[in-house]
């Protein structure tokens, strides 16, 4: 499926690949006795197979030692890309479509490739992408943002007119509703950028929503809905909770410094953090305020949740607490005994993250992860913890607990509530097998 | 120059630009009653010139409210670019060089172009460049990274053992010691771009530095200063203070959640939070630890401050409290009265910022301006803070001061101290001119 790619991030390491001999940490880094322990033990065995002192390279290839021709001639100039560009080495790590999940390519999805990526921004070259009609570069001169319904002034905004207005900037995280939908009767496809690839986060700017409903004359007394259209051909549209609207939803334009991307909604797009992506309407060109939800096709039809007995639950639209470990993670594989940094990312729909605990024996025992800094609310949050691999078999699972107490649960308990039917909001524990051979694969331990 | 953009942001905005008529804010994004009776105060002539409730366009032409072809036909595929780019329509927002600046371009440099951006997050592809010998593509499988010197057990790694390694993520700015070094001896160049433009921030992912040189064996009672070394054709060599190692310092591999860039040091470079760029060694090859700065050319030649004595400060590495307005700037144009959003920058390679102040008559009067979260160390800050323009002259300025209490100071207290014949190092208030045409350009107040 492409996940692999040569060195280290992904695991299957250069063949000839030497385990680290980390012996110790200094205090610097807040690293109690303990884990300075932990990691002097860990690295004893394979600090051996290190030949002591020696400068010769570890692939056995002495001609990378000789001058090499980057380093005795001159490079490429500056600007020689005025926007640049990710290494020719690096062409691996790409979003990528599943064949065959929808019908058409112009309403399917391509996966962030979580299994690569580093720290909690997505880089807007692999932002995931879920487009219901095909994606536009729409010419912002053009674009308009009508707002109507319940207000005292129904207003058109262009584009210019929106960014002379008060900005803020934001990191959140988006997640389909129907991210890890694949896996909700068993273990489907293969690698983390399958299994929990539609999502990303990015650093947000617009103008808040609630300051251009006021601007208008929003009708405070009858508002309890807003109906976001796009201007793509599937017109898509959603409702969007009152509370969730004046609250911290951003008209935004802006993602990670720059405009947004076409695939991404430019030259503007909803953003509703901590709610499924959906809601996040791209190439917003309309918001219609109301006092009922609108039953839209996607939201009568679509991003439903089957329940055991039939019916349907409707608007369940936050996205709740969850987590992943991207590495180790399925489709790598560990070459050698020794040293693992385990790492992965958690969020939530609620508000920041409290705390990771990750188990290697498949959910009996937890050791609690360190959290990246800055934790943010209703952002990606990266987690680490260490791992000393033996060679034997393991299941690793990672558990994330949110700043409102909601502990992410097992497979079994969402299957018992819901059933097996359903598509979206699955944020269940993930399980990622280590077999005897460092072979990685996903499995499900209810 | 370039620098200028079809609408809002550089506020050359469309011909028939119609100001917005912004009534009020609610309490939601907790605006103050003074913030709100301005608001309403300062659009309030605008609002009249808006025709009250109407849904025509702005610009005058009915076909924008008509069926757009995009809203009624399937559009692009996902992963139809495996790796997104920007919309054709932002093809102007680059980085670029400054022609001249120097003799050749594989020693040149090319700048951020700061009054397009937003938040606080550089996308990969607009990071600034500054090259000793040009950049490669290097191939991190033939990469090494030696650790030597005054250590119990010399080191080679290679980019898959490193990336094994407990890993750190963390938010920083990177600003070359020569940013705003045009300006020294007066106002020389006309935009925000080519003034502040040697100026990026990312997340960075990689080892902490501390832990290779303990993994090494560091001898701690005679290491005193690290010789960092870089691949390239320049063989780029500074010498990094031992205290500065062994506090934040990475070697980083990540940037922006993927690889970095090749011309940003793929697959390895130094990040050194707060000091100047040119000792982020790119293309890091070599580490050596010894008890004495080695004096290399560019700490020897270049990166001195000249002082009007004639001598010449060494290692004065550190990045000190600095900020810059990067909307409106140097040759954009506010072509209607009202409202503004005056938006900027703040850093300090000391820690982090604690408050910025925005003047809007030369410095005589001073008004705190609102900071987006997160403030986080060595990191950039954006601030934001209203304006309504009466079409009268005005100078803009904005002064940062960090939570060391270091005050951004004026040119002229900054030459009074080092004179004008100095490079590097000037953190000088920045002052924007506007007319009253609606002009910006580029001044002094001493």
């Amino acid at each position: 499926m492409g996940t692999q790619r040569k060195f280290g991030r992904l695991l299957p390491a250069p063949e000839n690949f030497v385990p680290p001999s980390l012996a110790a940490e200094i205090g610097a880094h807040g690293m109690n006795d303990a884990r300075r322990d932990f990691l002097r033990k860990s690295f004893a065995a394979a600090s051996a197979a290190l030949a002591s002192g020696s400068l010769l390279a570890a692939d056995g290839d002495p001609a990378i030692l000789q001058p090499q021709k980057h380093a005795t001639s001159l490079g490429l100039p500056v600007a020689h890309a005025p926007y640049g560009q990710p290494s020719r080495h690096e062409a691996s790590l790409q979003r990528r479509e599943s064949p065959g999940l929808t019908r058409k390519r112009e309403s399917s999805i391509s996966f962030t490739p979580l299994q690569g990526l580093f720290g909690i921004i997505t880089p807007n070259g692999l932002h995931f992408e879920r487009h219901h009609a095909g994606w536009h570069d729409i010419d912002p001169a053009g674009h308009r943002l009508m707002i109507n319904g319940l207000v005292a002034s129904p207003k058109v905004y262009t584009i210019g007119e929106l960014m002379r207005l008060p900005s803020v900037s934001r990191m959140h995280f988006i997640e389909c509703g129907a991210n890890s939908a694949m896996d909700w009767a068993g273990p489907a496809v293969p690698s983390v950028q399958y299994t929990h690839g539609m999502l990303s986060c990015c650093e947000f700017t617009g103008v808040p929503l609630s300051l251009l409903l006021e601007h208008c004359g929003i009708d405070a007394a009858r508002a309890k809905w807003i109906l976001a259209e796009g201007a793509d051909g599937a017109s898509l549209t959603r409702s969007i909770p009152i509370e969730r609207a004046l609250d911290d939803a951003i008209v935004a334009w802006g993602m990670n410094g720059e405009m947004l991307r076409p695939e991404n909604g430019y030259p503007l797009r909803l953003v509703v953090p901590g709610v499924q992506g959906v809601c996040w309407v791209k190439w917003l060109r309309r918001l219609e305020v109301g006092d009922a939800p609108y039953a839209t096709r996607e939201e009568s039809t679509q991003y439903l949740d089957l329940m055991p007995n039939g019916l349907q639950r409707q608007y369940s639209i936050i996205q709740e607490c969850k987590s992943v470990i991207t590495s180790p993670s399925g489709g790598q594989r560990l070459l050698d005994r020794g040293y693992y940094n385990i790492t992965g990312l958690a969020w939530s729909g609620r508000g920041k993250i409290a705390r990771v605990d990750v188990s290697i024996d498949g959910g009996r025992n937890w050791q609690q992860a360190r959290l990246e800094s800055p934790v943010l609310p209703k952002c990606l949050t990266r987690f680490n913890i260490d791992w000393a691999w033996d060679g034997k078999p393991y299941v690793l699972q990672s558990r994330a607990t949110d700043e409102t107490g909601h502990v992410q649960p097992k497979i079994g308990a969402l299957r018992a509530m819901r059933g097996t039917r359903s598509v979206y909001h699955n944020n269940a524990i993930q399980s990622w097998q280590v077999s005897a051979a460092g072979e990685v694969a996903n499995v499900q331990i209810s």
